[in-house]
């Protein structure tokens, strides 16, 4: 998602695989029905789309096209687009106060936040590679990770996938395996996308495949990203990922989670005290509209698992390296120049794809 | 599969789950077209199938239908109608010597090999269902299985899905958790259709979520079969059954493996010697025309994985019940009443779906 002059330009996360289409998002109904239409999706990028939002308002409103009232009610349907997306209405906050210095200043206070978000996952991106190429390397290696964790989901680098990006470009990817994470496909559908866009050799595995990919040592690390990560260092992340964890550990590989600093919520405890969400059971029993299963068969769909912080080799943020032991979370490595507040909250991502 | 006079009548596989239909397989060709189209799969169903083949092609010869030339030459077309299923050969070749008896013998000799595979089945689901539910009783637990072993694959019993169906009727079974077993989604598709037509409640969950309802305490028990056991008590099946035994490993609770005697090859040493089939990407990368990865993307489908024998807690089979160890797979409980060989063979099951 970019800004060009008077309109915000948005890659169509709905037409992926099949069409890489862009839309130019050009008023606040245009960026309210992306953002319904999940074009759209993650935690950071919402944010962004909704300090968007607000420059098109603004923009709008000083042409003269609409009146102080309509402004407001744009503003508020906005910050509600998406209800449970508590980064939308973050991002919707987060420019309000530069709109009395009109929209030039809402606009530049919008893109800092992209800008923001780029350098945070840049940071963690490089951190996050340099550590694994120093427990996996010399030589090229392959990479076992799981779901969408780039880009699209992000502005610029993405969590996991930046770290996959750097190591590329430092020579050590091997092969990475895509576990395709059922029952939505992101794997298949937007990491593949991902990592074909950026030339890295991959392969799409089934997700019950992920576990001997490492068993057989073709996946000598597993990185993933994170929704949530509680207090003693148990992993939120997306359903699938817990056996990987397990396979890792098994096989004695590292098994590394990277997540912005904002994704550690120290108020929870431990993982027990999550409350996973169960998704439609549709999305497991049907698939493109073609039904799979027999008609009146149930099915349970939690959309996360959790990853017990012994199985966790190491956390990268954008600020730290933090490896989990009984104490909880401990630092082991700490940035020089530290990435300082506010960062975009992704604790609501628990809700979110 | 049954026998009615002069012809076999065959549940077809290919229309399940949306569509209950039975075909009638009259003549020599019906036989072939059923068992090339997948319609009949699974190997002690493909045993059966080359036998009744055998059978109709013989009652055909006998009415004076076709010529002697004709009838070996059904007889050898019948035989490789699926190349590498060496259990289609096996029904064939265990019927021939019939054949001097006329079509009534051979009929009989079809028919008790499939009472056959019935009994064998039969023994086996109640001496695990009896092991089972000693071992997690007296109360009703939560299973995970995976794939399909039930009837459709095998006769009356099947055989992971066998125990189910007896600790059902033991009154032993809360909740069965169907892992969906991509990429051919034998779990949605088959267990699903079979454990609602048995009315044993269960859900189907993506395979990624197996080792959460594992690890949340819903399923308290793992029972899956084999394509094939090694001489130290690997277990080879679908791919997708090693992250429910790692699972099981951690959460402390059995993961019993089901499968006749035939399945155990104690001619190779470990898993390490088995060569894993890949199969056509193309399963990973699309589903039912419909294309769920980017044009070019690629995938790898391994059609199995490897149990390693530590992790596995006993192998139940129609005879005995086997726990392995470092020395080798021993047996814990022998049957009193052994089911004698010839037990259709099932090791060339590891090239088949």
């Amino acid at each position: 998602m970019t800004w060009h002059g008077d309109h915000a330009l948005v890659l169509d996360q709905t037409a992926l695989p099949a069409t890489v289409r862009f839309i130019e998002v050009r008023t606040p109904d245009d960026m309210i029905d992306v953002i319904e239409r999940l074009v759209i999706r993650g935690a950071p990028a919402l944010a962004v789309a909704g300090a968007f939002g607000i420059a098109l308002a603004v923009l709008h409103h000083e042409r003269g096209e609409t009146s102080k009232e309509t402004l407001l009610n744009e503003v508020a349907r906005i910050r509600s687009a998406r209800p449970t997306a508590v980064n939308l209405a973050w991002g919707v906050d987060h420019v309000l106060p530069a709109m009395e210095g009109g929209s030039a200043a809402v606009i530049a206070a919008a893109e800092a936040l992209a800008e923001r978000d780029a350098m945070v996952n840049g940071h963690l991106a490089q951190r996050g590679a340099r550590f694994v190429a120093e427990l996996c390397g010399p030589k090229p290696f392959g990479i076992q990770t799981h779901c969408h964790t780039g880009s699209l989901a992000c502005i610029e680098w993405g969590t996991a996938l930046g770290i996959i990006r750097v190591l590329h470009d430092m020579g050590m990817v091997e092969h990475v395996y895509v576990g395709e994470t059922r029952p939505l496909l992101q794997g298949s559908r937007l990491t593949s996308f991902e990592l074909m866009h950026l030339g890295v050799p991959h392969s799409i595995v089934v997700d019950g495949a992920g576990p001997s990919m490492i068993a057989r040592g073709d996946a000598s690390v597993v990185i993933v990203g994170a929704d949530c990560i509680t207090a003693n260092g148990d992993v939120v992340n997306k359903i699938g990922t817990y056996p990987l964890a397990l396979a890792a550990w098994r096989a004695e590989i590292p098994f590394i989670v990277s997540a912005p600093e904002a994704t550690i919520d120290e108020s929870i405890a431990s993982g027990s005290d999550v409350k996973i969400e169960m998704r439609d059971p549709n999305e497991v029993l049907s698939y493109a509209g073609q039904i799979i299963a027999p008609l009146g068969a149930k099915a349970i769909n939690p959309a996360f698992d959790i990853t017990p912080a012994d199985l966790v080799t190491a956390i990268v943020t954008e600020d730290r390296i933090l490896r989990p032991d009984r104490a909880g979370l401990q630092s082991i490595h700490q940035s020089a120049h530290h990435v300082s507040a506010p960062v975009i909250p992704t604790s609501s991502a628990i809700t979110t794809i």
